[in-house]
């Protein structure tokens, strides 16, 4: 067979060709906008056209520090296929990680939002590779900055060539993007995406048995393109010439609404945090959400009454899935089986609770002190991942040998599979929680607790305990209108007839917030240091 | 990113592992069979072990000669995960062709149906590399036979090994399978498949823009499995856990409804003969066929009449495609974009009876004298293909050069491409018809003739002019019932309003049959023949 290699130019040219018409739809602090294919196809070739006079070449690293929005999308598409490399730049990431993760890609040009400027004039004398900064406003005269030297984007685009050919000498397996998980310990660890993963990836997501990105999809990625790639959501879109919402900055639970609505978005994706928003927005108000044939969930477990809301009172289908920056990131994907549809709704439930089956391309097994975990739904073991889409290392760092072995991913992740051979994924490695020599999922607890009508969110963790080893303590926020009805034992009331009694936990603390990660993860690390200040106090 | 290769491999085991439950339904001499993916898998196990025990290496090629049932999908897989080829043999090609191919190929072991066996009996003397042959029968003994050594089947698996290890040695860029054309001209020409190609073939024809292979599917295939993998569908079909209907030996129109029917089938796929069939068989009967989804049609253009009648009075939703042998096959599929499903009824069947648009990953383009033909719909050129499902070259054969130019395989078919980037075939280079210096579409012409309610099928060729060149001759099949009553005066009436004077067939020849080649596509040179004699004896 020919040896055509699999490339992003072929996804960006096929939307440019065969979908001149459709649209991306862009909201920036300047409003929304609205640009075809054909327009993105012509700025896309003038960027990278832009950004070879500024001296980038095969290989170099070009960063971007941006919300969700046409510019990025266009960046997406130039950076890759002029054979340099896309790094995306988590925006929330503390002073120190961000000048640590430029210095250490070591990033040649930077395109950052008007309004993230800041953050990158705070770290500007760190900075110790990158010799331009591209500033994406709409605005027609440049902000005033200490950043030097400093372009407009827009009028680099009007001198640049929109008929630039993009590279015809760019391998498959020739890096095209570079993302830093933002770890709760230590400094970010960079992933490198090759072409070819990240080709395989937009096949993958696009297969009718996973999220089905489609020609005929309007699809509104609210989780950041500074995540993982969107999810791989703008890449997919672009190939299927989909309709593509891009939220812009700072996206708020009733923006999202309001264009699921005016829009008709058919397809969204985000975290849980995110949908729990949305959910408290679309209550009591009359948002039309009837085009919407997905919500796609990752990042951490969706609560079952969350799920279960969406698709009783809303009508809104709910996809669970798993991933991670390591793994491009889909590759754990819940939807019933054929003959499963049948089921009684509250077993219907409890399987889409689950994160589901691993994706075709993808190969899991699931390890633990007995060899591979039994598939019974209750076998224990850290989740391994192998595929064409998976890293097999951290980009230049010694900590890869932790995380990849044996030609497997170890993902710090506990899971069981099911008969049906659906995943579940109990808990990190880290904050599964050993009570006299017996495992407790705290993430079972935080489900259970979620979906107490008063509980707006809850974590659960460890402290360590003189007899048991280990204890679980509840961390719960409430509702708005329930801090002075709910109480801790009706909060033990609740959870005793579910769980076995050594897994109940010892003490639930109320709390205004629950600390998080810049993705939004409950932070366990700060989460366990506040609980033992507290019990401190109380002791 | 890890080097996993892409096998066959991971597609039988993620059946055999996450769809044990589900089912192929296999009908045989004996008649229908169920096997769940867990025994298939088993099954496809035990077959390579007793093909390594008859000395099975890597890399050696063993032919199949059989209809589509279990044991021709068991071999799909267990030939290519052991490491070696599978070779799929046109049990339809003369004598002369199928030693030609069987030495050419060099195949140490034949699998071959009970019923099929004469054919190779007629040619045991000019086997130059056979080893052994494997009757696949449900009978317990083995039939008579004078070919040696025979074996068993279902004894060879009895004795054999069902938990056999598959090979975890297979390159990406191995060898899988071999399909040899049968080309209208010289002698068949071998296409060699790589393991990459049909994996990433698989997951093409499971996106949910182009055939959408999905789990909740149940999948017949009508086109041999011996003609180009039966299009991809047992390969994504396996990966994705659906159902599978082999239909078995000389199946009927009947036998296609009933299935269809009784086994409530999704999605079917074949070439425009067998839907005509269909067509006639549904006529005046009532079989329920509300289960089907799609009807996947290609190898030669579908009536834009077939299309409109299954659309409309079955409401059977009907898919055109386009693929051939070195294309693994599937290149181009119909399906209308999101704008276009409000259009006027008649012009979306107009769109839907093109071909339709390249599918995600392959890249093609028309040229001609000109260079690369206008995308109007109406410049006519040459259909060139690239991608990594697509062959390049024919295997140890001189005539590769012909076709495999400059990094493109020339298709030897005639294109347009519209607006919308949909692709129309028009002709065979070979078949087009140039009349003073114009082209004429006989492809048209035989669409236009076959929407005639008198014709049940239509063929047109040219013949030498000494004025104009070469001018078109109708070749027409009557309906049953017709043939008193249909005159050529009728016919041309009927395509007067719809051409240009200069294109009408200068005479109207009605015929018992138009002589097909093996795969059921119009034997054009035998036409032309056949249509010189009679105008011989007319003159």
């Amino acid at each position: 067979m020919m040896n055509t290699p699999l490339t992003l130019v072929s996804l960006v040219e096929r939307a440019e060709k065969y979908f001149p018409k459709k649209e991306v739809i862009s909201r920036t602090l300047g409003g929304v906008q609205r640009f075809s294919y054909k327009e993105i196809g012509g700025r896309t070739r003038s960027l990278a056209s832009a950004l070879e006079s500024l001296g980038v070449k095969k290989g170099d690293r070009v960063g971007t520090l941006a919300w969700n929005h046409h510019r990025h999308l266009e960046a997406y598409f130039a950076i890759p296929s002029m054979g340099a490399v896309l790094h995306t730049i988590n925006i929330r990431l503390s002073k120190e990680h961000l000048s640590y993760i430029i210095n250490h890609a070591e990033d040649k040009v930077l395109l950052v939002d008007a309004d993230l400027l800041p953050l990158l004039e705070n770290i500007k004398d760190e900075l110790e590779t990158v010799e331009a900064f591209i500033v994406m406003t709409d605005e027609e005269t440049l902000p005033d900055s200490s950043l030097k030297p400093l372009y407009s984007y827009e009028i680099l685009l009007d001198k640049a060539d929109e008929k630039y050919t993009f590279s015809n000498k760019i391998a498959e397996e020739d890096p095209a993007g570079i993302c830093y998980t933002s770890g709760t310990t230590g400094k970010p660890k960079g992933v490198v995406y090759s072409h070819r993963g990240l080709v395989l990836h937009s096949m993958a997501i696009s297969l009718a048995d996973t999220a089905a990105v489609s020609e005929s999809d309007v699809c509104l990625p609210v989780v950041p393109m500074f995540h993982a790639n969107a999810w791989g959501m703008p890449f997919a879109a672009t190939w299927s010439g989909s309709t593509q919402v891009l939220p812009g900055p700072y996206p708020t639970p009733q923006l999202l609404a309001e264009l699921i609505e005016s829009e008709k978005v058919t397809i969204t994706a985000g975290v849980p945090t995110i949908w729990l928003g949305l959910l408290n927005e679309l209550e009591g108000k009359s948002y039309n959400t009837n085009s919407l044939r997905a919500i796609l969930c990752g990042g951490s477990a969706a609560p079952m009454g969350m799920i279960r809301t969406f698709e009783t009172k809303y009508g809104i289908p709910f996809i669970h899935a798993y991933g991670m920056t390591e793994t491009t990131p889909l590759v754990i994907l819940s939807r019933l089986k054929s003959y499963q549809t049948d089921l009684p709704e509250e077993e219907k439930l409890e399987l889409r609770s689950k994160q589901g089956m691993v994706v075709p391309g993808i190969e899991i097994k699931v390890i633990n002190e007995n060899g591979e975990a039994k598939q019974d739904g209750k076998d224990m073991g850290e989740l391994l991942i192998r595929g064409p889409w998976i890293a097999d290392e951290y980009y230049k760092d010694e900590r890869s040998t932790d995380a990849f072995r044996d030609g497997w991913l170890h993902t710090g992740d506990v899971a069981t599979v099911d008969e049906e051979g659906f995943v579940k994924i109990v808990d990190r490695t880290k904050d599964l929680i050993k009570s006299g020599g017996e495992w407790i999922s705290s993430v079972d607890l935080e489900n259970a607790l979620m979906a107490h009508e008063a509980v707006f969110e809850a974590a659960v963790v460890s402290v360590p305990h003189p007899k048991w080893q280990e204890r679980p303590i509840a961390c719960v926020v409430l509702k708005d209108g329930y801090h002075d009805t709910v109480t801790k034992a009706d909060i033990n009331r609740f959870l005793e007839p579910q769980f076995a009694n050594w897994w109940l936990p010892d003490d639930v603390i109320f709390m205004e917030e629950i600390p998080k990660t810049s993705v939004g993860k409950f932070l366990k690390m700060a989460l366990r240091k506040q609980v033992k200040e507290y019990m401190s106090l109380q002791s």
